[in-house]
């Protein structure tokens, strides 16, 4: 029996930048891994399919550059190739990771982890792990269909994708959240058939519905199906999607050789030996917490997508820094969701603060917006990518920012700004007096704040 | 006599955003501009360069998709159409201002203006306009330089060098500030040979040692030949650039087809009738203002260039939009020239706020700094950009940000983050706990802000 201060469980970016911020805080720790470091986000997530992306950016950028001046013949992609970077940059932020454990003191462990007690670790090496402090950081997997024929060859969740190494001709997707979408994304600007099969009669659900139509608008126009409103009932050889309407049950099919399967992700509690230890649980098999992911039983915590508050990557190493200060008793402050950014890497990219307009209003908020057009900024139109807008969801009453929603380029680092001016309790009205460098993207938050008092001089009048 | 509440001499940013702002507070008023709407701006400053450097990203991307799995043959760049599509996007933004200042109710006049009394203007066409508020927002044109051969075919300054329809093919810049190395990105990215020669010991001199050394090191990795610490003494037909070392009076030569002179921008305060009204200047020609802009005529403004107090776009929109309100009676506040952030577009692009490590020494402060280095970004990486870094200068007693220094990818939108904190009195500290997205390149500041605390995870020990 091997005994630690603390014990971290999962190697993504909660449990390895937990694993990091404990060791500095003076805990001896040690961190257990059985794949890859830098889990689903560096290795199946985020990175992999942001690197799949630029690729495909730098392909259409490239087919595209007379209207720029620039000319080249015989533009093509090698869909092996494009796979090759992808892992190799994976590989190499993995790495970044296992330096950066051992940089910091953290012992790494590559090993399957079950919990044999509420301070016992067992590890399928045959060792035994003890220590005051636990921070499980599992993860989560791709949620299965529950239909026939979801084990044909040809479908596969975003793990498979991922390793596959030939190009689809006619992907049919089924989900239209931010996996599915970013996928499309990738495909559609590739040249690749894509089909979107989705339960909900919008994709990207969560997100404001300006933004969502939008990117309806912008997938259609780019040749992508979009089979809303729509249950799978079965994938049939061929590859053949039936579904079904979910108002009136209408039935169709979606053909193409390669079906992807994203329909959520599941928390990774099974299998590990949480129900042994008495460990609280939701239905869902996420693990219940408080606000500093503190479970039921003392000295264990949960943080990342196993606790279901927001599977995000960022949230996750949050959390993880917040549990690694509080067991060292250092100050210490719950996260506020309501200011946490998210962002989906569609073209253009999109990103969201907060409340959406619509439950905004549910809430009984003194609402009002402002909406800034991205064809109204200069610096888009050098690049060639005047589209999109910035919309702010604030209260009328206090002037404080209740939601914030853009899409257009460099979409995804504006988000920053606004999480950084709610984060210090800041208004529509100090963004709107903070002076933007010009010629930046970044101008059109400022222009949407001046919206919102009816004082934007980049916009028609008659658009206050 | 057509009389008028405001009158806004000018139509660049400072002037068109003024005007439209006096009409919305109720004023009429009257913009008058001699040339295009947008000013040096829109139509031979910051949109027409970013336009060109667009174009060689595009041919830059083109020309080494291979590293991305793109392939592509002849990739060829045609210098008329960069040159044209330079002009139609100037042309668009111009005609959008025009658009914008009808919408609101502004009168555009196109003619010359001359003060012919505190409140009355003489135009070129015969009129006479008065009105109890006038707005002088006049600009600046590029400096000359006062040396033999500056009159020589083949010698321009930035206007000229943005006509030219041909591709130099060997560039001798005189200046290494903002213009100059602008310029200097823009051709070497095209394959051209570059030659810069600046007076001072580094290019970019108001930025951050750190960042300029970063610059030039960047520059000089992609061939372009710096010759810093000279005066040029005289350009001889040839065209051949004679300078003489600052120190020690060693002489030199630069060769090249073309030679831009970017030596800064003096304000066009001449010949317009200031001096015979009585308008206070400085010895350089700068109109004296206080914060809100009021020269020493009372119901004369002057705003932008031409009060020198920062020569930048968004300074002098924000003075603008500042002084209408103040005429109009609204509540307004001085500028904090302190949180405003500038931009260089070099490769990549860099961006500042508030003060670099020497002045916050020199000003006395209790001086700490946080640097973290882009290669440490997934987002970044899977650009194949994660060059640069982000540094903050802050105060270790207040915990408050007196300087942000950042080069990378969309380092100038960052810069807009930090601006709005800073606009909301936020420290460090915030910058620090607020969750930024992943994957983003906006981690590198929230990271940056880890760093200066000593609590960054993604950073190897020994640098915190």
């Amino acid at each position: 029996m091997t005994k630690y201060d603390a014990i971290v469980i999962g190697g993504g970016p909660g449990g390895y930048e937990c694993a990091i911020r404990c060791s500095d805080n003076g805990l001896n720790t040690v961190l257990i891994e059985e794949a890859e470091l830098g889990g689903t986000c560096l290795n199946r997530g985020c990175i992999p399919t942001k690197t799949l992306l630029h690729s495909a950016d730098v392909y259409h950028e490239a087919k595209n550059g007379a209207a720029f001046g620039v000319g080249a013949e015989n533009v093509t992609f090698d869909y092996a190739k494009i796979i090759q970077r992808k892992d190799a940059v994976a590989k190499q932020l993995s790495n970044g990771v296992a330096f950066l454990e051992k940089n910091h003191g953290v012992t790494v462990i590559k090993a399957h982890a079950v919990m044999a007690g509420p301070h016992t670790v067992a590890l399928d090496n045959g060792e035994k792990l003890e220590a005051p402090h636990i921070i499980l950081a599992t993860g989560s997997n791709p949620a299965g269909l529950p239909v026939p024929g979801i084990d044909l060859p040809g479908v596969v969740d975003s793990t498979g994708l991922l390793n596959m190494t030939t190009c689809p001709e006619h992907i049919v997707i089924i989900g239209g959240g931010v996996i599915g979408i970013e996928f499309a994304t990738f495909y559609y600007r590739l040249g690749v058939k894509v089909t979107v099969v989705e339960m909900l009669d919008r994709v990207l659900g969560p997100l404001d519905k300006d933004v969502t139509d939008f990117v309806e608008k912008e997938l259609k126009k780019n040749g992508v199906e979009l089979v809303l409103g729509a249950r799978v009932q079965a994938i049939e050889p061929g590859l053949k999607v039936r579904y079904a309407s979910v108002k009136d049950g209408t039935e169709g099919v979606a053909e193409g050789d390669v079906v992807l399967v994203a329909g959520g992700r599941i928390p990774n509690t099974r299998g590990i030996g949480l129900d042994k230890i008495g460990l609280r649980m939701d239905r869902k098999g996420f693990v219940e917490v408080d606000g500093l992911c503190r479970t039921n039983l003392p000295g264990v915590y949960a943080i990342g997508d196993i606790n279901g508050k927001m599977q995000l990557a960022h949230v996750a190493s949050a959390q993880g820094l917040l549990v690694a200060d509080h067991i060292a008793g250092k100050p210490c402050r719950q996260l506020h969701l309501e200011r946490i950014p998210s962002c989906v890497y569609c073209n253009p990219e999109t990103a969201m603060v907060g409340l959406t307009e619509e439950q905004a209003r549910a809430a009984g908020r003194d609402v009002g917006t402002g909406v800034f057009d991205l064809s109204g900024n200069g610096k888009a139109l050098t690049m060639g990518e005047n589209k999109g807008f910035v919309k702010f969801v604030f209260d009328k009453t206090t002037d404080e920012i209740l939601g914030f929603h853009v899409i257009g380029p460099r979409a995804t680092d504006l988000a920053a700004e606004v999480a950084a001016v709610m984060e210090c309790e800041g208004t529509i009205g100090e963004i709107g007096s903070t002076v933007h460098p010009h010629p930046t993207v970044s101008e059109v938050v400022m222009e949407a704040a001046h919206v919102c008092h009816g004082g934007c001089v980049n916009a028609p009048k008659s658009r206050k």
